[in-house]
Parts: C-alpha cells; structure tokens; sequence
C-alpha cells in the first residue's frame, strides 16, 4: 500500500523536466515515485509525440520504472504540467483514512483486440490486481486512469479486411478509450457483464464514474493508475469525484468544491474528462464539435472544458483529457479532484 | 431613438434564416429591426466566408436596411446563433429607463487607413453620431459592437512597401480591431488623446470597457451597434457590463449574474470579448495557444471563455468574440449581459 | 444533344461572378448553360460552405437550370474558379465528332440509401438516362462528374444505431464517393453486378476509369455531369482521360500531354481525383497523410497532385477533387483533359 | 576536406533510428559522419517537436559530435527521412573531381539579434569559415542549408517592445530565414553589402541560389551545412542547383534531371525550397495559401512543391523545406541535387 503524495510540476516544453528539483525540495522522494500523469501540448490525437518525449523523460529523470501516462493537447488555458504520484510516510496525526495510490499496466492489447472484450478484460484484469496489492476495496476508487494504444496506420494497413474494430487510427482512439473505461467500470462493479457487452456495442449510457482513459501512439499496452481510499491509513490527501452531466454542468462543480471549501480542504489537483456531446446539441443548443474538418472535436472539447473548470477553481495548470466515450454519459464526463485536508495544528486554532 | 428590443435565434447554418418566423409570432417587427449581431461557425479568421452569408441573408430576410455584425468562431460549446435588436414601443409600466439600440457605420476604411488613427477617428466620430441621435450619454453606453475591415492579400499585394500598417492579413485583423476600440473609447470618453496615441502605438493598457469590435473580410468599412441606457425612457430590458481581468476571472461573471438575480432579472444575451494573454500565461501558468501553429489563438480563447461562460450561464447560445486588443486589460475582457426587468405585474405577486 | 463549348473563369471569392461578363463576351450564351463546375476556397470538407455559395450565385447569375458542382479545396497552388459548360452550336469545318455534355440529377439520396447499393443504383440510372439523352454511347465517356450528400451531425443523430453506414460526417464523405463511383462504374459497363457490390463491401480494387466523385452538405441528391463523345457531331473540343497509377505518376500525364500536343491541341481544362494511398505508402516511401490530426488526408492529397498538375501543364486553374474512393486504383485516380482541336484555318498554313 | 558519402534513411516516425544498421552494412561509417539532415512529421512550425527528437536520437545514434539540421513538415507524399553525410575516402577512379562536406555552427543568436544584420554576419562568417576548413571555393558551393531559431512567446514575453524585429513567432521564423539566407549569400559573393542591408530591409528579390535555411525552436544558433565541389578531389558524388522561378517551373527541374540523365548519372537526393508566392498568384492565378487560417503557407507550400518533385522523380523521400525568403527569386526557390557518376567499370562496359 502506498500512501499517496502529489506533487505537480509545470513544464516549459514536452522534454522539460528542470521543475523536478523544486518538488524534491519540497518533499518528494523520487525514488518512491509510483506514477507520472501528464498534460503536453501536442494534439492528442494520433500524430502527438509530445506524450512520447514526456514519457520517457521522465521516466528517466525519476530513475525509478513509474507508469507514466501523458495526456496529449492544453487548448485554450491550459498549462502543460505533470504530476508525480509518489509513496509517502503515513502521517499519525492524521484522521479518517488516506488516500493511496497504485498503479502497473496490462499485456500488451494486440490490434486485433483493441476496442473489444480483450482489452476490456486485460484492463479490468490489471485494475482488480492494482486494488487488491494497493489494500483499496473497489467502492473507494476515485479515479482510474488508463493510458492505452491505438491502430496505427501500419497496423491498419497490415491487418486483413474486418481484422479491426475500426480502419482509422482517429477513430481507434476511441474505440481504445471506450473498451478501457468499460473495463474499469466492469471491475468496479459499476456495471454488468451484459453492460459491459452493451458498451462494447456502442450503448454510450454504460458508464464508469470514475475512469479517466486516453489512447496514445507511445504505448502497445494499458498503464493504469488508481487513487483511492484508504480508511485504516493516515494521510492527508483526500480525492473526491462528481459527475458532470453535461459540458455546461458547472453546478456538479461548484458543489464539489464548495464540499472541500467546507471541510478546510486546499485543492491539489483536478482530473477531467470532456467530450463533444454526440447528439450534436448541449441543453438544446447545437455545437459544432462534431461537424468542423479543421479541429478535431477532442480539441474542442479540452479548449471548453479546460476554460470552466480553470473558472471555476482559478487554477489552469489542470487535467484535462478529450474522448469520454463510457466514462460518464454522452456528453458529460466525470471530475476527481485530489485535495488535502487542513493540518490539525490549524484546526486546533494554533 | 429606438427603445430596444431583442430576440435570439439560433441557426442551421449560416444560411439558415428559418427560426425568423419564430421570433415574429413572439412579437418581433422586421419592419422595425435596426440590428442583426451573429455568431457563425465559420473559422472567424481571414478566409471565413459564414459571416458574409449570414450578413446577407438576414439582411435580405428582414428587408430593412439594418446594421448586421456577424462574428465567426463557435468553438467548443457556442451554439450559431443570431440576435435581432429591433425598434420596440415604450413599455408604460416599466419605471427606470430603458435599454436603448443605435447602429450606423463609419466611412469607407482604405487599406492605409487600417489600424492607424485614421480608422479610429472615424469609428469615434460614427459612435458619437450614434450616441446622440438615440439620446444615448456616452457615459450610459454599456456596449459598442464595431464590425471591422481587414487587409485582404490582394490589397497588400497592390501596396507599396511601408505603406500598410502591417503585411499580413490575420494580423491586420488584430490592428483593426485595436484602432476601433480605441476609437470607441475615445469617443465615450474612456481615454484621453494622449491613450489613444500610446494604444494604437501598442500600449495594451489603454482600453475601453465596453467595446467589442471584429474583422472580417466581408465589410469595407466600420458596422457600429450602441446598446445604451436612456433613464427617462421606459422598458423592461437592461444591459449590464463587468470587466474580466483574465480568462480565469470567472468572479466577475458571477458577481454580475448575483446582481441580476437580485432584481429578479432574466438573463436575455451574454457578449463577451476572448482573448489569449498575450504574455503567454494566465496567473502565472503558461497557455500554449499563442505558440500552436496549427489552431489560431483567437479559436482557442473562444473556445476556453465560452465554455467558462455557458458553464456559469446555463447557455451556450452566447456572443463570444476573440481579439480583446484595447478591450479590457491585457488578457481579460469586457462582458455585457443584457437582461430582462421581472415584469411589474409579477413584482406585485399577481 | 448539346455539342460542349468550355469557359473558364477564375473568380476572386466565392460568391465572385463578375468573371461571367467576359465569358460572355468570349462567346459564352448563358441561356445555354448545361452545367456549371467549379473549384472554391473552403476546406473540402464537412464544414465548407463555400461550394454551397458559390453553387447558389452562379444558378442565380446564370438565369438557368444549370447543374451546379463545386467542389471545396484549393490547397497549395490550385486557383480558385469555376468552369461554364454550355451547349454550343455544331462547327461544320470541324471533323472527328465532338464533345458532348449532359447533365441531371439522381433523386434524393436519403441517410440509410448513403453508402449504399441504393445510392449506387440512383446514380446508374441517371447516368445511363443523361447518356441516351445526349446520344453518348457510355463507351464514349470521357468523365463523369458526380456531386453527392453526406451525412449530417443532424441526420446520424436522428437515425437509429445501425441504420447508417456509418456514424461519422468527415466518413460519410467517402462512402458517398465510393458509392457513386461505383454507380458510375456499373452504369458504363466498366464492372459486373459482382464487382459492384465487392466495391461497396470495401473492395478498392474495383473502380471507375472516369469518373470524379466528391461529396458536399450542399446537395441531398447527386447532382450529375457527363462528357462524352460523339462521333458524328461535329465541334472543335475533345477530352481525353488516363490513369494515374499513383500520386507520382507523371509518366501517365506527360504521356497524355504529349499525345495532345502531337494533335496540335491545346489544353483547355484539367479534371483530376487525389487521394491519400490508403497503404500508408508511395511506391514502397511511407506518407503521413492518413496520421496526420490536424490536415485531413484529402487536403494533403490535393495540395500534392495540384502541384504536380500545375507544374506540368503550366496552368493552376484546374480541378483536383480529393477522396478517389473507387475512382481508379488506390493511391491513384483518373485524369481527364478537356482540349480543342487546332482550327481547320490555322492548319491549312494560316 | 571531406569527400561526401551520402546515405538517407527512411524513418518510421521521428524517433526512429532503426534504418541506421542498415546503412552501416551499406558502407556509412557512424564515426566519420559530419552532419545529418532530415524531414520529420511535424507542423514545420513554430509547436514542432518532431525536430528536436530526430536531432537528439541521431546525434545519440551516430555518437559523433554532428551537425543536426531536421525540418519539419512533410505534407501530401513527402516521406520522412533522414540523409547521412560522411567523410568518406577518396576514389581514385574518379575524375572531375568530388563533392565536399563541410559543417558547422555560428555562436548563439540572442533574440535581438534574429533577423537582423547581425544574424547575418554570423552566419557569413561561419559559412566562409566552414568553405575554407574544406577547400571549397565559394564559387563552387552548390548547397548551403542553415537551421536557424526562431523567437518564442517566452523571449517576446521577456523583451521590452520594440527590442526584437517582430513579436509573432510564427512569424520570427521567416525573418530568421531570412536573414541567415542573406548571410550565406553575403558569404558566397552573390550579392553586395548593400544587397544584403536591401534584403534585411525585405526587399525579397536579393536572394541567393544555393541557400536552404529554416528555422527551429530546437536551436539558439545556427546549425550549417555546405555542400561544394572540390575539382582537385575524387568522388563520385556531384551536386548541381537548378533555380524554380515559381512553383509551377517544372521545365527547370526537368533540365537539370536531363542533364543528369545525360552525364549517365543517378539520383541520390533532392533538396528544394518551397514558398507560396507573396504576390498572391502564381502565373495571374490566385492561390489561396496567405489566407487560408486553417493551414499554415508554409504547409500548403511544401505539399504542393512535394507532390511535382516528387512526381518528377519517382521518388517520395526528398528534402522540401518551406518559407523561400530570399533563397530565389520571390515564390520561387532553389533545388539542389546530389547525384552519382557512373562507375568507371560500368561506363567501360564491364
């Protein structure tokens, strides 16, 4: 079990790593470094390197063999950064739990299973594993983070005609992210096996509440990461999730923080999810996500997303990531937020 | 002077003038329209030709000779959508003023004139026109929308060298846009001669407050709508104006929606200026979006304030227009909401 | 019958007409006009509105029924413009036949008929009715120019899951080409009822040698234009088409060149399909066009072959319309060059 | 002097440094590698970071201290690769000569120095520099390629105003072009002092005939290579230049491939300059790539010259480098060619 620290760290360009000293001096010990998550600023879609360079230079500056899952695209507001999930010392002062966090990755997702029954199972698979090892019952997940692969062209164009579950590496991304969230909701219990069939089959209102995937060309397996609860450690993170039911859903928001705000909470970090709603329209209104040849609709959707959410908590270094498929319904997407209790000595009016 | 009236219809297309028959069973007069203000989904940038058919066809559609603004860019939620302010009666029952609309247009701005103080003298000289054939004090305009020229490349191609202020068309945009605020702001008395010089020099600090001007191809010359209060005047629609210091500024917004719902208002139309800090950050996080070569800033930041100002307002049929040069600080902008007075009948607990 | 005769006019936006009057003072009688084609500035794609301006402005200019195909795209050095074809009066000094044009429509293409046998079935039929109209055996077929719907973000909304070949605008594009090329392909003979419908189970290697398909929100039938010969007609202009084997095939086009030039004729205009090789490679060199998220493969496939076409005939007025599903073999496409015969004058040493 | 081997290695994206054992068993020897070029996948703009990658693994891979020049964008056919130069042994069977290698950089271009006479000077001074280290007459310089940097938003952001020569950074990249192409220019005797200050002034027909310059975030000074002919050497490589007038001069390249033809030789590499003409037409046609907001000129550019060269020659891997400034006459641009002797033996008819 890993007791979970944070630590985020802009960065000046993909390959920048220079802020790592500053979070060492403020506390982390790279060498119990658990996970990496970032957002870079390519596209996020198929021909970002950026998560790539990020990827690897950070795993090399930790000198410790972290999962790192990079989140391609910062439009509008958002800052590229990273944050380091790290494995702290259990701090005995602190009362009601603690949040923790695991992480570890799949077997590779052949093309062939990419967006199908196989890659839902090796994910739900690996994230029962990460539970089990890291002492978390799965009802106390918060966030479940999958980094998964996507049909490159060569693979598309190596693969014999009905091979795959789609012919365009846009479009596989997806296909990737859905069967990664279906997998997670599948071994949460959030839904059935005949859900997860359904999902599989493109019914978009079986959901994760808690999965965040993106797809990416740098990896040919899932790396996962899992912060959940804790109630028998000592820690002062806390992550809390809310759904969004919409884009416009700034209410499920405010409520979650207004929840931290009463508590004393300072909030540490936001994870995100957006998407183009696929009906066409938000509360009505159409959108023109899905129909512009020249931004991809993921884009969009981080740009819109990103600039509420940075509103919101006046905070624009955020995780924002595009393509919700299964991961919260059409058009919503669900919002963890990692925050740290007040320290006691404070509450004590010291 | 015209008592304003104002009917939102959303669109199709940009061709789409359907929803008009709609906004005439709800009491809407072409006959007396004075105004046509547009969002359209085209790129808002050089070569989008979607606010030149929407000009026209509504334009043609009203069959009066009205001032039409129309403003690409729907990035991520903003829904196409146009608003027609028309000539309403004086509404007895109503005590406190009166929200009221003018509109007109400057001379021909040639090709040298752009961006210089030629362009501003003249968009000062047709507000102050505007202002006082409405009875409209400048010191009771909340909103002055300016619909620009820009150099096209067959314009710079035919100038000599040095003789433009600028050889590039998407940056004529942001040239023209600077000179015409500023000429709005001299006009309503916002600055001195002295700012007004320093702004068209560069000086991003001398701005005005309610100014909201764009370019596009489609006009020649400067399009001008004044919404302003006249006190001794009688209708039910207000307009408010708030600043936003920053993208992330969501608090002024939610200040000015607190007034509003403290006199019982009704939010009618949201009209906000967008742009990207042209210091590369927001609070001290650096953004990307004036560093990705392949989606303009102007895009980004429509899409990041629209999503923040439909997630506060519930509405994503909203004006949000990007290039906020000399309209608000640097990297904020002005945001005027129009509003209804509760209906006095209502007041009385009828 | 309508012997052809050809203008060319370059226009300065897309809604530019004012090219007609010379075209008319060059022989040009509107009142004649079959059809008119051209080549405008939008992106190709799902949000181009240019195709449908210009579509509108020359039906109106033209004062007559003409077929309207425009297609979106001039990326690179292709010149915007559109080309008039009109019936002509026989030149009874000119021997060999000549060029015939016919034009017409399908009936509506619905959403579920899109992508589809029924799709494919339409367009046979009303290419096989323009060629008996005109007297053009289809074995005379130089070029058959189709212009059909896609599928809106509206009309996969309201259709109900599987209804639909497929769920994505930007795609529909291309099922909608391969569909009418393949309707093409069955109404001239060029393939059995087998191979027709192998093509609309994805097999590219069934295609047309003529035909130019391309698809636009503008249209919700096929519109249709057909250049043939007919031998005992009597008219200066021929056409005359090849096959580009793949995107570096100049050989195919220098050879055509060169047999034009040996008649004596001169060039008058170029039709010409591009695509992205859907193998991910040119003659064993990988491209990037299929993976590349921020230009879509169409664009890049006519900003490369407009720049082949214009460097070797001299002349970037010419028509390359992307996506050559089922137009040729894949990578490749047809090329059809409209050209005049030497007058009968100058050849008697004039 | 080193006599030049070239060696190009297809890449299977920017990191790729795969093809290098390939080359080795073809003779390239890593440790007498002198410079290594390339065209990466990325945007070629100002958010490239496909550049920086290549030039890190190759730099890694080769594990010699070489120069490192990558361009980005390889719009429509054009295949990423990369060309090895080599120092390489003399071969005694050759006569006429051999083609040299030379490399080298200038000292670092602070931000007030890009675009401007300063920036020049180095680069002159490197270039004649690296000529003589070689022994290649300036005269005999048939291709002088410069990677220059480019402003970022953080070096305007930290510059008071009107410290740099402008604040765009897209636009940085064109005057940093500039400016070192006037600089080889200078260097090689193609222009006067005064042609050089003309030239920094934009006056755009100074220009030299053998300069390929572009610009990169990845560097802060500039990276050269020259190649020349050493008439006192022996090899079998040559390089000849060819000048395009505008990007429609085919004929050019065709004589220079003919002429090639002629000498028996073959093909090795293609380098060219692509730019969109700044006039707005190419030949009186207008093209639409300066006010196209969705795609970069500079995308459009290299495409469309792509696609003919690449036509022309049967070959997809060629160096096609975007913005001309001052490299040719205005829209048009240089094409070198390295290409091989016969062998002796072959000539002879062994």
């Amino acid at each position: 079990m890993s007791i979970a620290s944070l630590h985020r760290i802009t960065i000046a360009d993909p390959g920048d790593t220079s802020g790592l000293l500053g979070a060492v001096k403020a506390g982390l010990n790279p060498a119990r470094a658990v996970a990496v998550i970032g957002k870079t600023e390519g596209n996020g879609c198929v021909n970002d390197f950026t998560r790539g360079i990020a990827a690897a230079v950070w795993q090399a500056a930790l000198a410790a063999p972290v999962v790192a899952v990079m989140s391609g695209g910062t439009e509008g507001v958002i800052c590229p950064h990273v944050v380091v999930l790290a494995d702290d010392d259990e701090n005995p002062h602190s009362q009601g739990g603690a949040l923790v966090v695991g992480a570890g990755r799949t077997i590779a997702i052949s093309p062939d299973m990419l967006g199908r029954r196989a890659q839902a199972d090796a994910v739900a698979i690996a994230v029962r594993r990460i539970c089990r090892e890291n002492a978390v019952a799965t009802a106390d997940v918060q966030f479940a983070l999958v980094k998964c692969p996507l049909l490159t062209g060569a693979a598309i164009a190596a693969s014999p005609a009905g091979a795959l579950v789609v012919q365009d590496t846009y479009e596989s991304m997806a296909q990737s992210r859905a069967a990664s969230a279906l997998g997670v909701a599948h071994a949460l219990g959030e839904i059935t096996d005949a859900h997860l069939e359904a999902g599989l089959g493109g019914d978009r209102n079986v959901y994760s509440s808690v999965a965040s995937t993106s797809a990416g060309v740098e990896v040919d397996h899932c790396e996962i990461v899992i912060l959940g609860h804790n109630p028998r450690a000592h820690g002062r993170l806390r992550a809390s999730h809310t759904m969004m039911d919409d884009a416009l859903d700034a209410a499920a928001v405010q409520q979650l923080l207004e929840r931290i705000k009463m508590e004393g909470g300072r909030i540490v970090q936001v994870f995100a999810k957006a998407e183009a709603d696929p009906s066409g329209s938000v509360r009505g209104r159409r959108h023109t996500m899905l129909t512009d040849s020249d931004i991809h609709a993921t884009r969009h959707a981080r740009a819109a997303l990103g600039g509420l959410l940075a509103g919101l908590t006046g905070e624009a270094a955020i995780y924002v990531s595009g393509g919700a498929e299964n991961q919260g319904p059409p058009g919503g997407g669900p919002v963890t937020i990692v925050w740290e209790m007040p320290s006691p000595t404070a509450n004590c009016g010291g």
